[in-house]
């Protein structure tokens, strides 16, 4: 059984209480070198981004001395031992070993050795990966922002409901769903365990929307799944959604909200994960906290998608070259969004107001467009530098009779919708949401640019290994 | 843009702070009824377990009176007007409306009028229940759950690791798993968007090991799936769990650590759950409340697996019956599970050193037991009374040549296992974990018996609607 130990994350946070103390720490060598008589290692043991340096001298352990020089890079060691204080030298304190057990060996061949690695070889080695300092940096960011959301919303008093990950419907008519089959004998028993067709789904929203009907305030946050065989910087096959709806509650509310979500978010990062994203600025993007601060402390942007075509419209005619043409009812392509954040809102910027061709059936109509042409939908997204877009939301149409319009009008069919026409016929009342792509999320809180690099274990087309 | 409103939950907090104040609230109507000259709402706001009651006089809204009386059940209205505390009567204070607005109408077929539904009516419109006092006290708790699982580890430094849902390996050779495929035109052009055949999850475990490799302490907790089709009240094919993975630690620091856990998430519960759990211990469960708070205060029972049938054999000894025959070797079942945990226990009580045969091969062999009969492995179930098996685990097997044995004694492929099995070449220390099924966790703490009633949306065999 275990005794006491140290976590170094705590001699970190006040040295003081521990300097001159014996304790007792558990982890893993990030380097070790062993001259004659005295050896180092650096040990981190996960609680911590940074490592503890440990001294160890054959004079205090001369039965075992040879025995620890002689381990690899990556061993697991358990080690008692004074902190020593040394607030004159670079490492501010050191732990003199007056223990060490070995807890788990490493062999020569550990792929891990003190240099740098290349994410491309480090994405085969997956499994062990998170013992670098970048994915270390990376994956407890990650931790921490899920807490962060959960912890967002609790305090809002929202309730989290866990929509399903298998569906029989196709909430956005989006197509590319994953389908979920059995190993049954015939096609039928292998496509009927839940007696019609089954797919991993795409959003939570629908389900999402029911609940909110109930609670007024609620968020899903779980996998979602897209079948599509882009092989993009940005693009995975699996990758997790937070999606919060709200009843009671127009686009205006919905715009607060997501502002609100972002900043607290970003803020709790930049509290709680200083050393990660020191390291990150200096090694992955250079601009990452004076991007993360401004989010923190600057006030968004807001404008119509109307408004923002004209400035691209105006960009082009004063000589900008964009490849993708611009006019009113196109989508806003990569290249547009960052020319919004980049060069005219140097910041995040929520574009509102799409054209309604564009957008999704749920999304409402505004109101005043009632001339047939340049109709809009009460929507927004939110672009960010460096990341383009990283929340989608819309006020939904709660009006039963113009919802049954919108899914005729976009082929879709009205009986697969009668459960989400029913939440408009009892007390449907106006009510908004939106969607974060919690790996852009994770990509724009840490700089990474590849959303492989934010999964523990990505799955992509043509990998889906560990 | 909506105007500040209040929460029905904050007027129940402090009604002194909003007695004689002029109030907005936003809710739907669990029930309406109206004579000539005074009417009755009582609303629900979803903020909060119980209901605000609102007075409406023709006098004070003459326009408007006749209009609100003929609303139906489930409309939504924002309501303005002055709360009065009625310390006196059997409401603590109502809402005298000035102001109606009429958000969403309903119509008169409402399927949830002021009656009692049976659970198997309710489970036809999962899209309608949440509206119920039944399934609002249900999902709240799971909420509030949810949260607990996130604050608990997360104030112990543990990281939150997304491990991946599909997948390409079976970490438990347990079978049953639902394929995922897509729609390409050939077979293998479905079967192969991965480049090899892919699954959905039965456990994150073997994932979550090597995050705890590099982070020591750290936890899963995300959707996870079984295509079993047996229709029982305990078994669905897609539910979450919990799995923490926890490096440098042994079987007892995993127990301790899951006694901890469930101790702080029923603690949890009983603090900010208390009208949700006045509710159902007066509804589905008498003992609910009693039960929860001898979680909560009382140590847990530890026994050997060796031992426990010693008592279960002393029990048939004596007379008692039970439909499985007790001997050495057998898995225990849940008659033996609830004799255990109701007759002799009085508890929750973790048996421990269950035999090899009838466990998972990466559970960690029993040293002692090198006489090659009756050997264990260093395993974990704990169970409670009311639904047996909670929580499984055990230290994991963490030395590379017994691992392999333990692979090929349960006839699995090595290849299959390469680098799980580098997890214990490249640093492997002694490490422990364990599962906790979350909507047996949810049942537990609800009382309610049947899954089906704990899953926003229900995926069973034959069932996968909304």
């Amino acid at each position: 059984m275990t005794g006491i130990r140290t976590q170094i994350k705590d001699i970190y946070k006040s040295p003081g209480k521990f300097g001159g103390e014996i304790i007792t720490v558990a982890g893993w060598a990030r380097s070790l070198r062993a001259g004659a008589s005295v050896g180092f290692v650096e040990l981190n043991d996960g609680s911590f981004f940074k490592n503890l340096q440990v001294v160890f001298e054959s004079q205090k352990i001369p039965g075992d001395y040879s025995l620890i020089s002689s381990q690899n890079i990556g061993a697991g060691f358990v080690i008692t031992g004074e902190l020593i204080l040394t607030p004159q030298s670079k490492q501010p304190f050191e732990l003199n070993a007056a223990e060490i057990k070995i807890e788990g060996t490493s062999t020569p061949d550990y792929p891990l050795q003190k240099k740098r690695h290349s994410p491309e070889f480090l994405r085969e080695i997956a499994h062990l990966r998170p013992r670098t300092n970048l994915y270390s940096a990376i994956f407890r960011i990650r931790s921490l922002a899920s807490f962060a959301v959960h912890k967002f919303f609790n305090e809002k008093n929202f309730i989290y409901v866990h929509t399903p990950i298998i569906t029989t419907s196709d909430c956005e008519g989006a197509g590319n769903m994953f389908r979920v089959i059995t190993d049954g004998e015939t096609k039928k028993e292998r496509e009927n365990f839940f007696g019609k067709e089954a797919f991993l789904t795409v959003s939570g929203q629908t389900n999402a929307e029911c609940f909110a009907m109930a609670f007024a305030n609620v968020y899903t946050f779980g996998p979602t799944f897209r079948a599509e065989k882009s092989n993009t910087q940005k693009h995975a096959a699996e990758f997790w959604m937070i999606e919060p709806e709200i009843a009671f509650a127009d686009l205006d509310d919905d715009i607060n909200l997501m502002e609100e979500c972002l900043v607290f978010i970003t803020d709790y990062i930049l509290t709680n994960c200083k050393e990660e994203l020191e390291f990150l600025n200096q090694f992955i993007d250079n601009s990452l906290l004076e991007r993360l601060n401004k989010t923190a402390n600057q006030k968004f942007s807001r404008i119509t998608y109307t408004k923002a075509v004209g400035i691209l419209e105006e960009a082009v005619n004063s000589g900008v070259k964009f490849e993708y043409p611009v006019k009113w009812g196109m989508d806003i392509q990569t290249e547009h969004e960052k020319y919004l954040t980049d060069k005219i809102f140097n910041g995040p910027v929520f574009v509102t107001d799409y054209p309604e061709e564009i957008k999704a059936f749920y999304m409402r109509q505004n109101d005043g467009d009632d001339d047939k042409i340049n109709k809009t939908v009460a929507s927004v997204d939110l672009l960010v530098p460096g990341i383009g877009e990283l929340i989608g939301g819309s006020q939904r149409e709660e009006r039963h009779d113009r919802l049954i319009d919108a899914i005729k009008n976009k082929g879709l069919k009205e009986e697969d919708y009668r459960w989400y026409l029913e939440l408009r016929k009892y007390g449907g009342t106006k009510h908004a949401g939106f969607g974060i792509g919690f790996e852009r999320l994770v990509m724009y809180l840490t700089g990474v640019s590849n959303i492989r690099d934010v999964c523990a274990f990505p799955r992509t087309s043509g990998n889906a290994g560990f």
